[in-house]
């Protein structure tokens, strides 16, 4: 269902305080808390003693403590101490990679020995002075897939996001998907159309006119193993529309990072990085409410979608040109998977 | 489990408004929704697109629009329109029969082309002078059977409804069940008794004595698939009982509408119609207020012995003379169900 | 799972009053009310008629009647009467050997023929004049020998309880654990420390200062099947510590009867009978406000913990010392199971 030999968004760095924190990824229950000097680290949710979620613990001095007889578990998986008893004998739990960056703990779920920080995808926008970030998580109870799915096809905004986002020019401006390697990009670009209420008060904050025509574009881009950025913006019609100078403009991305939590639930984690007013923090909270929102409007949609494909699995659901986005990612999706189990296969000792 | 050639009430008129309904009936997810010059239609709740609820949608001159990327569906489950899409080729979804009447939106599960709208059971008190109708909708997480027992077996007010419209002659004055083809008849006269004070009210709001003795009467007719209906009153002893004139009695016919929404779940629509004092407005609603209040008691009776039969499946139930009309009603049920089954088979191509 | 040759508690006898209590003991559903003479019974929760809950009814001079059709159910299991019907032939349901004792009601699940209330353990406490009693009901979503692990290793009260119960001292003492045929004994002897705060405020309580050495103690006691009484207490230090006069202690036993509901839920009946000021009701309700506080502490984590183990069920838990308590009553528990099935499959006739 999901690739494990990669990075996952598993909590903001927010989230991670001084307590540790359990979150079931991609099947496996896990608990992350912040270790030495503040390093998180992610380790299975089973304390070997008797099986107490370690999340139910705290952090005391870096080691996580067991908050039902008091074993203290090191960040590697193997205990450290347990009062009255030696503990050289205690089995391991299994620790998981994971990294801190750019605001989020990454986890990786499959094979340690392969993970690497360096394949964690940069985001340019973080602690940069030109932009701005606020965001939110959802939990779904949905195949993270229909996540990908829904923001690949950006034209269900004219009818699930009518009163903010949506307007009839995305239904009528075709897209064009493109695939490079394991990345998928739908863009579409509108010109000389009213803005949707969503991005006139953008304007307004910028200091711009709203009620002028723009140009609207809309690159929607897909990156394994499900993360979705979307560039996004409005400029002033007849100043280059993508490409006119920021004076003219505002622009942002769409940061959407997909975690599955099981086979029918993911994590959501939805943000706005914008490159405009970057020091207006009541602006940062404003857009932030106001997306949280329009995103809100999507999640009875997803689960009931679920409900439905489950009731109906045999059915095969249309792939039109507008799915395209979708259905190229999961594509790559399905090649990781099938590259994995190939590999675990290789892996595996021959048959006597 | 349940007769799917045949007509089940799925909701109210008044439920029925600008938006589509999702209901599910007889395990088939539908949606209901009024079409072209508000006729009623009723279809897979499954949008060939992506397999979105189309009872998220909303409806567009006639046309249901899927409320996720606006594919336009006709009331025949063919798609008519999809923005910037050729429709041609698109699987159509099933649709349903449906009918409006008697204040109600009737559906056929099964055959469309055996259903006939002239099969719809005829109810006199509809939009007559004489008479007036209140009544609302339960949903009842039991086999729907469980509540033609109920309604066929009137001892059980003496029981459950001991305080409104339960009395100990129910149980001392023994019922007479006939059928006639497909209905069941369980019958129950009681003479010279006190009125209960449901019965008492209605005298005084038809402003008639409550403190003298009454003949009581209470016909339950079942007819298939699922419907009981109730004829109930008290009349001043001495003028002739059921038969008594009206001026001496309060008549009205309690409806039961009891449509499955799964095999362990009902749709249970109650009402009563009324042959007194039919323009009274305030009464109607002080009868349904007082009816939801009474049948409401029945509910976790019937949920908790759902959950008690599905723990013994194997035990086999007493029929004794009071369940004679329940009985005889699940007879005519089977019956049903296996004509069908019949007819399927025949239907079916004959082995290689 | 569990034996069912033996006595449960099933409810407080202040939880019977004049209506039947329905619950499930041992995966049984029963229903349990006072018969003549206010005498306890407990029947299957099942109406022979059409298969109610009997508990939905009420009780009649000493006979259970059915809330639905009015069946009167005498305390064997045999229907004694019901309105307009000749009864001899109604199948009778099951009746469980039922005793009230020491403030509650005790239910035999097993076979009725070896039921004995001499087997009832003796509650000395009850009624005592030098005893008083406080306690309440916790229903647990965890099998029930979690509970027992808990109660059998206090040094969870270091972690779980950490500000009232727990101390550092917990941890550092170690426990002895003894098994005399079916009984099973951790205790644990703390000399000369600081009593924790719910000690402190039992000594002001007692008129003792709070601010002195104290030797504290724990002895826990598991007998079949799964009660647990644990006496607790301090005593100033220099006194005898447990052996100390009573001026110099307080002393108390932490009363644990715990009922498996089903394999993985339980009734967990918690209180303390305290050998102190047994006059003072403020006190006992002060106490037990703050045992309820305190013992729920543990809910959260032996739910969790009983998912941790749905999820791996191969695993094997560490047995260290400190689980030598729970390690030996869970022997305990399956020789009985085995000695049960045993004698079942001795008493089935032979193979042919």
């Amino acid at each position: 269902m999901f690739p494990v030999n990669t990075w996952y968004v598993a909590c903001s760095a927010g989230e991670l305080g001084d307590a540790p924190l359990g979150r079931t990824i991609c099947n496996r229950p896990m608990v992350f808390y912040r270790a030495q000097a503040g390093r998180v680290a992610a380790l299975e949710d089973f304390c070997p003693h008797r099986g107490a979620p370690l999340s139910l613990g705290r952090v005391c001095e870096g080691k996580l403590v067991c908050g039902y007889h008091g074993l203290e578990m090191g960040c590697d998986g193997r205990t450290v101490a347990m009062p009255g008893q030696r503990v050289g004998g205690f089995p391991a739990i299994r620790s998981y990679p994971a990294e801190e960056r750019y605001g989020f703990v990454w986890v990786w779920p499959g094979d340690p020995a392969r993970a690497d920080a360096a394949l964690i995808p940069h985001m340019e926008w973080h602690n940069h002075p030109d932009w701005a970030y606020g965001g939110g998580l959802y939990h779904v109870k949905a195949d993270y897939r229909l996540m990908i799915d829904n923001l690949m096809d950006l034209t269900h905004e004219t009818y699930v996001h009518a009163t903010s986002i949506g307007q009839k020019e995305i239904d009528e401006t075709p897209c064009v998907t493109t695939t490079d390697g394991d990345e998928v990009v739908t863009s579409r670009f509108m010109q000389n159309i009213s803005a949707p209420p969503f991005w006139r008060a953008a304007l307004r904050a910028r200091g711009l006119a709203d009620d002028v025509p723009v140009d609207r574009w809309q690159i929607c881009r897909f990156t394994p193993p499900s993360h979705v950025i979307i560039e996004v913006g409005v400029a002033h019609a007849g100043h280059g529309g993508y490409d006119a100078p920021a004076e003219h403009k505002v622009y942002s991305k769409v940061i959407d990072f997909i975690t599955p939590e099981t086979d029918r639930s993911m994590h959501y984690f939805w943000g706005m990085a914008r490159k405009f007013n970057p020091q207006d923090e009541a602006l940062t909270a404003q857009i932030r409410e106001g997306q949280g929102r329009i995103f809100a409007e999507d999640l009875e949609m997803l689960e009931r979608q679920q409900k439905n494909l489950d009731t109906h699995p045999e059915r095969r659901l249309l792939a039109l040109n507008i799915d395209a986005g979708g259905t190229r990612s999961r594509s790559v999706i399905r090649r990781l998977i099938a590259a994995e189990t190939a590999a675990a296969t290789e892996a595996a000792p021959p048959p006597a």
